[in-house]
């Protein structure tokens, strides 16, 4: 699954173009800066503005808390296509111990049937505006790291600020390039979006953890939900049309979509320290919070249903993190990345005046990452973010202390410019399980306490000597934030005067989470962006700027062909069909995960078992791309982004070339037109899809 | 595909068992020997005799030329099962031009309609006999290794004549355990065998050379012949009974046919020469020969029918050996070798008796292994085996001479005992094609001029100084060895007068060759021979005697449970259904090699998708085990083995266990009966294989 969970270990600065010459399909394009040279000469691909446009204005972001995704309009009624996995939060939050969406899917067979979901937020990019001189000019000569971060950060709040007031549209400055670009980003907001179908998360995510980042894979992972405006639905002139073929063997494609981040410029110092410290530790991170959360689900089945979904999601994210480190232990890949490294260090040191301007970056980066190893446990552990409860009561005592600085001095997510988001996030009306939060905090405070040793400051003051399950049942028992009426009124009126035990705690812990903060974007940040933009500017210097930046969760293009590979001295084919999803079933017998849901046992003969059902290409994605259009020439629908296969995983750090067997995975458009009419019964969905219209363009 | 080749090159002794330990399933046994604490301890199996001799008896050696495979009887009318591969040499030499058996299969629906193969002998082992002592006895005390050779070559001519002039059985003697054991094996030998039934190359080989070797996987490859004597099929009491439900998931089996041969015991010394300079050899000789019959094979259609089963053959050795040498490349398994080889050494070391007797060995061959690369090229070239014809001149030219010896002090394959098959193999109808026969020469004198250079003493011989395609043109033009009748005439009648330029040839280069012979049997074979003898020694006395035999191609018994395996991060299930053939047809379009014979997709609606097509189960196989039948604790057929997964390959040198996910493949017997029933409307064969009676046993 490539949905994108924000990575909690500071992770480099990751920018630009890790690659002395670009590859076949390689990038993840912004839209101001597509590539068309590539497009022309490698595919006779010549799109006008206004295909460009069409596609950017279909295209969605999804967020989900500190996790989103990719998403399309794909009806003039506001219909929005993603994956299952990418609302599966939402499906969860939805759910109850009588009404399972994760499990039984949804269909909403009439408008009044759409379920609204409680915190996803969609954006449209509308438009983008270079503020690269304003940023960088706000940095006076001979400023300190620390002045010019400082400097650059105010000035991105008043931008984002001025165009809020003056637009009402959501307005993000991106940073691109490591700080060698930075882009004012409006988009349109929606935030009433309403389910519209889900499958059975059976038929979703057949094949489970086991086939998650694999081909061959059979897998209908997806959701259509619905955006209203005003309690009506949103009317999309932008929109794509559905293919009924779907993707053909070796076609050219085109991809919108979101990836979430890649580190494609780490120095060999900075990759070093993410295979040996900061990767282990992630991964000891989520393990814990997934250990937890199994154990808490073995109390009952309501208990499981309840953690399933974050399960299914640290489980990807572990996945997809072994696989990055098989790729990090991969000597070919591995050297890949240092001849590269060595090759621009000797092309700059060849030069004075680049020697000058550049040659520094790395030892100044070698120098920042020997202490990066002793704070990471601390940056990793110092939080409670993995119980929501504990999230939510951290962000309350911040923004009662943010909230009385000016908006330009405030840590980014306080800015005025986000609040509203903020709000959003904050006053959810998902539904809160308390004796999962018990659990969750528990097990968290416990892993912190193993980790970081009973003397660390964050432990000392979160526990204050007790044992963690006795602080969790407290602060739990105690609180008043699983209710949203009350967050509102803390949010309101503050919390200074609260005596909410779970406040209490947040706030006994702000200080430490403060300081580890400020030592993040003080010192690890700022020499890393200083260092990164040296970097960048020697790669510019070296070997011009036909290059893309890392992702950063914005929209970009992707593009590439539908192609099969080797593998085991044998082929791939290019597609799966509904054939091999009953034979993988009837290989293992349904035993779970690969079972199949009822109604795709009862309706297999209604079924043209041809049907492709998903199928693999060659362009360049990453965790965010989840629910990512595809496109062909004509700018039609012909499928699904939805996952990688392991020989991708390593793309985090440098792009791999198709020839290694490197493939993005996708639904194909047919398997759900196939699947609505004759599993599903969901004929209004078809036509909404297939207006007739659209058969005779 | 596991059908057997003999290699070319000297192949070291290969002996015993390479491992300190039994692994799980591991062990090509012998019928004197089965594995029956195994069986106990692990399986609660406990076969009683009967059980074991009916096994053996409806168990079938095949031999076609100098290849061959495994088979056995299922009915009680000579019914024979085996492999489409291991027979397509016989159906390619019952082919013409107007029709194509391999291409398009057979099925005698009528006794009547069966067709007589050309030159396939089926053995049945009816009894065995220990010899050792007589064997072993008739070698002088402080006898040379020559010398020892001899006295024991002499002794094994004289015991099969012996037993053939007592018996009228095919009878050889077998060493076993590197000569630790001798045996008399006494086979019931068939060699009016008919064709029955074969499918399309395209489903017994569906996905060809990419597949091969590879699972998931979709073949029916199978064939059926049947056993006549005076011209009525054979009645055979023992054979199989046909199980309609076949293998299931997890369960235990037994597998009974003619592993070819592996090389657990090679020294450290002699892995490394094959490694080295053996296989790649072996593979420019594969590759030399496959290379010209695909240039030939592109003159026309007709000439790509005339070479398709030799190029299918050869690339089925290349696919196998890369995948050797690929595990011998693999430091986990070269470092295990390293360390049983070790630890043995040790142990020998530490006990001044075992020292003196063994000690001695290893340095032997270090001492021999000095000299081999130097004389390997010219064992691998100086020959004229790859043209048939070119082999049949060689085998009469060198009959008459050593038919003026005494039996024992003949060449092996000129024993009395064994002159009826020399015969059989030299009348063979087969069909020669005097066009492929000049390609085949051409490109083969050229390549062994390549290799050893114009000065080597075949090349000189060989081509007397001119070009390779003036000289295969000209014996190939001139030689009458085409003609059974000539040939027949010239082995009765002597070749001393013959003017054939193709006897000529074979004339000038006979002295070449046996001159490397006599180095191969007096030195190489003897010294291997005798160190093996005590590295076997130093086995029994350090491990004791719990062990198996190298693979020799005589009858052995293998067991291991039908079971999945984990791969690329997923499960692969045990089992494919027909729905993953279709699947997989579809995924490639139907591309060659992926392409559905006619009728498959014609009546690909009567099939029951879901019925078992191929399955994977642990057993130790390696080529030769072709067409190995697979019973249950019942002795009931569930399965034919045909091959094994890239994991296995390296299984020649070592026991590959099954946690690495070596697992052998074979086509399930239900998969059998549907297609016979359904797609070849086969009803008399089904009912042959599951007569009334057996549906209520």
């Amino acid at each position: 699954m490539m949905a994108w969970n924000r990575m909690i270990v500071a992770a480099g600065v990751g920018t630009l173009l890790g690659l002395a010459v670009l590859r076949a399909d390689e990038g993840m394009w912004t839209f101001d800066n597509p590539p068309r040279q590539q497009w022309r000469e490698r595919y006779q691909f010549e799109p006008s503005d206004a295909w460009l446009d069409h596609l950017r204005l279909s295209s969605i972001r999804l967020i989900d808390g500190s996790s989103g995704g990719s998403a399309s309009f794909v009806s003039p009624d506001g219909l929005i296509l993603t994956n299952q996995h990418v609302a599966a939060g939402q499906l969860q939050k939805l759910s109850t111990a009588t009404r399972d969406l994760v499990r039984d899917g949804y269909y909403a067979a009439t408008r009044d049937a759409e379920l609204k979901l409680p915190d996803l937020e969609a954006n449209v990019l509308v438009s983008y505006e270079d503020v690269t001189g304003r940023v960088q000019g706000a940095v006076r000569p001979g400023a300190s790291d620390a002045e010019a971060a400082a400097a650059r950060r105010a000035t991105i709040a008043t931008i984002e600020k001025d165009s809020l007031d003056r637009t009402g549209l959501r307005s993000d400055v991106v940073t691109l390039y490591a700080g060698g670009e930075y882009w004012l980003y409006r988009y349109k907001k929606y935030t009433d979006l309403r389910l519209v179908f889900a499958p059975e998360e059976q038929i979703a995510y057949f094949g489970g953890d086991y086939d998650n980042f694999t081909f061959p894979r059979h897998d209908l992972d997806i959701t259509f939900l619905r955006a209203y405006d005003n309690g009506q639905p949103v009317k999309t002139a932008h929109h794509l049309r559905w293919s009924p073929t779907g993707a053909v063997d070796g076609e050219f494609i085109v991809l919108s979509g979101l990836p979430g981040s890649t580190d494609r410029l780490l120095t060999m110092t900075q990759i070093a320290y993410q295979r040996d410290v900061g990767n282990p530790l992630q991964k000891r991170v989520w393990e814990a919070r997934r250990n937890t959360l199994l154990a808490y689900g073995r109390n009952s089945p309501e208990a499981a249903r309840r953690a399933a979904s974050t399960v299914r999601s640290l489980e990807n994210s572990l996945k997809r993190l072994v696989g990055q480190q098989q790729g990090l232990a991969n000597p070919r890949i591995i050297s890949r990345k240092a001849d590269d490294e060595a090759s621009l260090r000797r092309a700059v040191a060849a030069n004075p005046a680049w020697q000058s301007a550049y040659g520094g970056a790395w030892t100044r980066l070698d120098t920042l990452y020997r202490d990066v190893p002793a704070l990471a446990p601390r940056l990793a552990f110092s939080t409670l973010a993995p119980s929501r409860l504990g999230g939510y009561a951290t962000t309350l005592v911040r923004y009662e202390r943010e909230a009385q600085k000016p908006s330009d001095e405030r840590l980014d997510e306080f800015r005025d410019s986000r609040l509203e988001a903020l709000r959003f996030s904050l006053l959810s009306t998902a539904p809160v399980y308390p004796d999962m939060e018990e659990a969750v905090l528990t097990g968290w405070l416990a892993e912190a306490r193993a980790v970081l040793g009973p003397d660390d400051p964050f432990v000392r003051a979160a526990l204050q000597g007790r044992e963690p399950p006795l602080v969790a049942r407290e602060v739990v028992a105690g609180t008043t934030l699983a209710d949203v009426a009350a967050r509102r009124r803390l949010l309101d009126e503050g919390v200074s005067t609260s005596a909410d035990p779970l406040i209490e705690l947040a706030r006994r812990i702000d200080p430490i989470g403060r300081e580890l903060r400020e030592w993040q974007d003080s010192t690890l940040r700022s020499v890393e962006a200083s260092a990164g933009q040296q970097i960048a500017g020697a790669r510019f210097a070296v070997l011009g700027k036909s290059v893309y930046p890392d992702a950063t969760f914005t929209l970009r293009l992707g593009y590439g062909r539908v192609l099969g590979y080797e593998e085991d001295t044998t082929l791939v084919p290019w597609k799966t069909t509904f054939y091999g999803l009953y034979d993988r079933a009837e290989g293992f017998a349904e035993k779970p995960p690969f079972t199949l849901p009822a109604r795709w046992k009862a309706r297999r003969d209604r079924l043209a078992l041809g049907t492709p059902l998903n199928f693999v290409y060659t362009a360049d994605t990453i965790g965010g791309n989840s629910g990512s259009p595809i496109v062909n020439r004509a700018g039609d629908l012909v499928g699904l982004n939805f996952d990688s296969n392991q020989q991708k995983l390593a793309n985090r750090y440098l792009y791999i070339d198709e020839a290694e067997g490197s493939r993005a995975i996708a639904i194909h458009s047919a398997a759900v037109l196939e699947a609505l009419a004759k599993v599903y019964d969901a004929a209004p969905l078809v036509r909404e899809l297939t207006p007739p219209a659209a058969a005779t363009r």
